[in-house]
């Protein structure tokens, strides 16, 4: 997508170098990362340089290729293997990372230099899934639409596209006239950041909220539909998404508007019965307590938001029953939540 | 209410000297602002060292009383009466300054010394007020209860004890076990930085949370009840307040789970036919694009929180229907939110 007038993804090769948008810089620096071999790419996958599920997949497939490439012929098969242990570490509870790690490096173990072409075809299959779920997702989309959308699921978080936006940059690209509002999403604030920074990018209309002012901007009937992406969708259609989405559902649900997900297929957890089954991170308290930003001279500062010395509670996600939900949009279709055609999905 | 292990209320007098809880420099100092006549106390409203409707009236009752005593034998109707403009122009949507400047004003012009007890007599009032709704709502709260509650409805919004907040101090006060959640209510963030102060310094258990942590919460039984202020209450049972009121209400008739608005009848504009009469404000966007305060070193900062160029869009308020709201807790008794019950209270 457009970064100023120019065209990028998140994560791309050249020869040995892996390239990655530094998203620990954003919204306030727009800097590429540069990994010239595969334990750079590992620490920027730890330092979150990358970040996003989709985006973290394509930039383990780079580091695995890299590791394929740097290895040396008399100990390659010991090389790849522990370098496919270094890089499965970095984030241990991304699934698409293993998956993309394990493609590669059986490619790899075969042909050093498919590797590489494997990785950027891993990669590519996530733009294309991206560009789908935004064809399948604009047919949703009326000309003039307000959309609410909440935390970042954002081509940031893919290779290109994203998920949640992904229908917004197609009905732009069909000349729609739309105008996005932004949930904030505190703790972390990937709305008021992530999605905001991207949307201006586009050149596409939108305002930042308070993630309070949802269910009165709805109660007025300024908002037509929602969208949000998915961390994890269960068997029978309950999705576990950002802190935040839940209220915004059933607020929605209350007032009759239309609630979409969208996610590629890869996000259905056929394993995972039902949202119960999900258990939800508890993140630290500090994240409610403070805020972080630069202030007017571009110094970076930690501040307090809070009373100092009271406790916070911090759930970073929650699950949304399939009930709220109008339609889970995918890069293989649009179904509605229920198990029967979420696992035609399969 | 309880600062450290001292008692205090918001604002007070003694002889011609006003003091008041400096409430621009909370939850990190705690400091007494201490004006010496009636345009110190003007300043001090202006400012926001008072804030919240109950407090300013009595300050302003008191600046009026400081007046009278400043005015010149020679020259006094005419000093008070301008005085008294003085007052008004301080902050001139505040009903209750309107209210109490003129009562202060009117026995004043008869006897200057019957000025400052009328005005402390208003004050007493406010606290008799406060009493009585925590007296009332405490009949709601059952042993053992999670609470959650919205924005600053505290003792520090009014002389003593608050509104939302009165039965939870109440409810404490007889030994109840209680746990309240206090919503960081973004943008202005009143419950993270006010609320937690307050029951941190009533040893009450509580926690901070994020504004989308609500529907959440409530969907895992967490929450029992809530309970929030007003800023306007319409003949009907609409209810003004700060801005996410309406979504928390909203989430708690979902999940079934009761939702108290609490205040004087003062607050209920009986002219006012219902909420879609009342004109709503909207804010500066700097509120939700930037944040302030201090880092660790204690020196304050603005920083920002979003991307840069983007927009934001800042209703400050919302209306609640009538239909979310469980019942109005006031000082003379509890009512169901339907126009006859709210015009008994007449």
């Amino acid at each position: 997508m457009k970064v100023g007038d120019n065209y990028y993804v998140t994560v791309w090769a050249d020869g040995q170098t892996v390239y990655m948008i530094d998203q620990t810089k954003l919204p306030y620096h727009f800097e590429i990362y540069q990994a010239e071999n595969y334990l750079q790419t590992c620490e920027a996958i730890k330092n979150m340089v990358v970040r996003g599920a989709g985006a973290i997949g394509a930039a383990a497939g780079y580091a695995m290729a890299q590791a394929c490439m740097e290895a040396p012929k008399t100990n390659y098969e010991r090389f790849i293997s522990r370098a496919r242990q270094d890089i499965e570490a970095t984030r241990p509870t991304a699934q698409n990372l293993f998956f993309a790690t394990k493609e590669v490096y059986e490619t790899g173990s075969r042909s050093a230099h498919k590797a590489l072409e494997k990785a950027r075809s891993l990669a590519e299959e996530n733009i294309d899934e991206g560009r789908k779920i935004g064809a399948y997702g604009n047919t949703f989309i009326k000309d003039g639409s307000n959309i609410e959308t909440h935390c970042n699921a954002g081509w940031l978080a893919f290779v290109d596209h994203g998920s949640a936006l992904a229908p917004i940059y197609q009905a732009k690209r069909e000349g729609k006239n739309i105008f996005v509002y932004a949930d904030e999403t505190r703790p972390r604030g990937q709305g008021a950041r992530l999605t905001a920074w991207e949307l201006k990018n586009e050149h596409i209309p939108h305002a930042i909220i308070a993630d309070n002012a949802g269910a009165w901007l709805m109660a007025q009937g300024k908002i037509d539909m929602i969208i949000v992406g998915a961390d994890r969708i269960a068997a029978n259609g309950d999705v576990a998404n950002k802190i935040g989405t839940l209220e915004k559902a059933v607020a929605a649900y209350h007032y009759g508007i239309p609630f979409y997900v969208t996610a590629p297929v890869s996000t259905i957890d056929f394993a995972c019965k039902n949202g119960r089954e999900i258990v939800i991170e508890e993140r630290a308290k500090e994240e409610v307590l403070f805020q972080e930003g630069p202030n007017a001279q571009g110094d970076w500062h930690k501040i307090s938001v809070s009373s100092p010395g009271s406790e916070a509670l911090n759930p970073a996600f929650d699950v949304t029953p399939a009930q709220y939900i109008s339609a889970i949009i995918t890069e293989k279709g649009v179904v509605d939540p229920t198990p029967s055609q979420i696992q035609n999905l399969k």
